[in-house]
């Protein structure tokens, strides 16, 4: 197997796996957990390191991660190139990512590092109390954000900065800012989940205080203190809602009446989630105007996958892989799903259809957008995604390739907890990120087993309490709604 | 004079006057303060009271109040029908009006509660706190709120409800729609400056987040405790920007690339407050869409006048009156300016076209909406204006209508304080509330003449510190704002 294995991803390294057909497996044919099983799986690239122990003393562990570190260094992360050390990377960029510690932030800030910009994290953590709140928890066990950090500074030799903060708190936003001087800004740092959103009252307020007025902030520390910093804000594919027409990158161009004019794309967020990033864009495009700010809006689609080159160099640097019915997306849950044979619950028609991207193509479009900054005075709009699906297709998908590593993936349709449509027109423009370089990792068999394998070797760590929907839009109320999130999922 | 005045509308009271050349008057030539000068007029409405002393004592004043009380009411508020007291008008509607403490709201209460609406006024009053940070005081002075409350009820017989307290408190708005059960909810409860929520960061999120936040608590009481109450949320024209295109009412319908939607019209608010009433439109939009909520969204455009039927029914009732560069908008500044002999204050160019209406239609419209609600699940938008005036337009109309009543009337054009299109077209569709009967008062030289005469009747109480703009929309930052925005104006 190991010849197969000449390059960090996890990713290429389980779609090797795929080539034998994987038999459902019960947490005893893994190690203990599941960074260990990731850790042994990494060690499988070394020739030197086939084998690793399924469970490990403390002590064996702290040696086998120097090991790790050590061997694994060079041929893990291939792509860091040459560069002065905590000065500017090649790319001469100083890049403060706000919600590092997240699915999102915490790639894209070792992708970025990796590659010699100097980053700094801010984060407040909060997403991790999320879990803690909701009785939930990643499918992968991740490490704290200070042992993140140092490992990653062992692995690749590139220090990354940690501020622990919010954003929502001025003053530290400002110290933070006025410190780092920041050639961009990429901001993650918002609550992301549209379930979460449609708890309750209290959700619903918390999420638009914590974006819209978080964001605000971040236009203002920008405005006073670093006027020439490119903010790369992450909105989402979710703020177009289905209109029935195409939909392009942010603007619209409209002839009516026999005038004709180019406006912003209209907007139909499905949540308040999503609406907080409909009022981040509106507020975004004014400080832009007002302010001569430069500034990039990234319209994220549905986001897949777990590997990154960086996160899998050691196995303190694993991502989350979040597949519960608040914070799990589509794919990555239908992956999970199929993994513990679970039917996978399509949410009524299931015609739903979205645009999607692997978290690899994630940092890279992160990287490209702060490669290519917006101008002065700029409000730029990025479609991120490389593909479209519904619901259905990515059911089709998932059982079909489920079953032929021998999972008995069943489809059930369960009642829509959102409110939305779910038979619609779909079809997004998303070509200006493909302009500037983007070349996809498109949703293949590969990427799918190699999925799909990552879920079945966690399936150990699988709550099943948390797979179904606990968030009905219908039912959002004024009284606390957290027990029965955390609590009714059978 | 007494024989032109048959009933109680300042306004038409005061075109009157016009018909003879007012020359400019000191403080002297008028009662000792506006809230007199303003009950001589009134009561000169009434054969018996001509002639009312221009200083009166304490214990006179209150004579005074009472027979004004006594007699007034019947000729001052002709329009109140007979009605069962304390129960449902003959519209049959409770009505709520958050924010029934401030310029529009007020007016409204009291024109819906003259018309046997049963009203509760809900406010935390900190439309006056604000002119106390600033500096700032209104044209006229107002009574306390509750002397206000306590005067209609002596006035007109009709109990008004008065809840104080801040919708953000969600316990607070709860209990008061649980005990009330409105039939709509008419929401004026925001903080409505451009140049406020430009001071500084402070102000800006202050605005964003009492706005929204406070809008998204009334939709989950609604949501919650009264489901099938009708929303009637004031928004603003200034959502809109100014496109290059028509302005239709809420939506846009777009034929692109062969297929066809309607869409909700594309926003560009160009100030954190306008913003905020762009967020507020996204979440209506959806609430309705989700909730089956009934919700009608009220862009208003920039309001004029101070005199309705109601607020003119005894000095205790008068409206404010705001002249000030951070609260008054354009008419209403400039006619006081004229007063003053301070030269119109042009805003770059001049050609800032939107649209305008009299306070007496903007209580007009509010009842209509109430009347004919939205059906459960619509979100409906209606433009609120009646016609559409460039700054230049004012300018001019304010400085010939000066000019006949012996003014010298001057304009001059200051540097823009916001980042705005000084020329650009303008033209926004305003046919619904005229579709459902609304019979506007336009700008004529009736309303001019009364307008202007009240400014000179109250130009003793004119501050000229307050007039010219005192914050610049680049300047905004974080620092504290408030002391530039009160004391820099000369």
């Amino acid at each position: 197997m190991a010849a197969h294995l000449t390059t960090g991803a996890v990713g290429r390294e389980l779609s090797a796996l795929s080539a034998r057909r994987v038999q459902p497996m019960g947490p005893a044919s893994f190690a203990g957990n599941a960074a260990q099983a990731l850790s042994g799986q990494l060690k499988s690239q070394c020739p030197r390191q086939v084998g690793i122990p399924s469970q490990v003393t403390d002590k064996r562990r702290t040696q086998q991660r120097k090991v790790t570190t050590a061997v694994i260094a060079p041929g893990v992360v291939p792509v860091i190139p040459a560069l002065p050390e905590n000065g500017r990377g090649a790319s001469g960029r100083r890049v403060i990512i706000i919600g590092g510690d997240g699915y999102c932030g915490w790639a894209t800030a070792l992708h970025l590092s990796a590659r010699g910009y100097a980053v700094c994290i801010v984060d407040n953590l909060v997403r991790r109390n999320y879990d803690a709140q909701l009785g939930l928890d990643t499918l992968t066990p991740i490490s704290s954000i200070h042992q993140r950090v140092r490992k990653w500074g062992e692995v690749s030799g590139k220090a990354i900065d940690l501020q622990i903060g919010d954003i929502c708190d001025f003053d530290f936003l400002k110290d933070v800012v006025v410190n780092f001087q920041p050639d961009a800004i990429v901001h993650f740092g918002e609550q992301r989940s549209a379930p979460y959103s449609m708890i309750d009252r209290a959700h619903a307020v918390y999420t638009q205080h914590n974006n819209v007025l978080g964001t605000l902030n971040v236009l203002f520390a920008i405005k006073e203190f670093k006027p020439d910093c490119h903010l790369v804000k992450l909105g989402t594919m979710g703020e177009y809602g289905t209109p029935n027409i195409d939909i392009e990158e942010g603007f619209l161009t409209v002839t009516h009446n026999g005038r004709t004019d180019t406006l912003p794309y209209p907007k139909q967020g499905g949540s308040f989630y999503h609406l907080s990033k409909v009022h981040d864009s509106h507020n975004l495009a004014f400080a832009a105007r007002a302010w001569q700010l430069a500034a990039t809006d990234l319209n994220q689609g549905v986001v897949y996958g777990v590997a990154t080159d960086e996160t899998t160099a050691d196995p303190a640097l694993i991502n989350r892989f979040d597949y519960d019915g608040i914070f799990g997306t589509a794919l990555n849950r239908f992956v999970v799903q199929a993994a513990v044979q679970h039917p996978l619950t399509v949410y009524g028609k299931g015609g739903q259809t979205r645009g999607y991207l692997d978290i690899r193509d994630t940092v890279r479009c992160l990287q490209i957008a702060i490669d290519n900054p917006a101008a002065p005075g700029e409000f730029r709009v990025f479609n991120q995604f490389t593909e479209m699906f519904s619901v259905n297709d990515l059911a089709r998908i998932v059982s079909e390739q489920g079953n032929r590593l021998g999972l008995d993936v069943q489809v059930k349709s369960v009642p829509n907890p959102r409110v939305e449509k779910e038979e619609h027109y779909y079809n997004a423009k998303h070509t200006k990120l493909r302009d500037l370089g983007l070349e996809p990792h498109l949703l293949g068999d590969n990427i799918m087993d190699s999925l799909l394998n990552f879920a079945i070797i966690n399936k150990h760590r699988v709550d099943r309490n948390l797979i179904n929907p606990a968030v009905d839009w219908r039912k959002a109320g004024s009284a606390s709604g957290t027990m029965t999130a955390a609590a009714a999922r059978t």
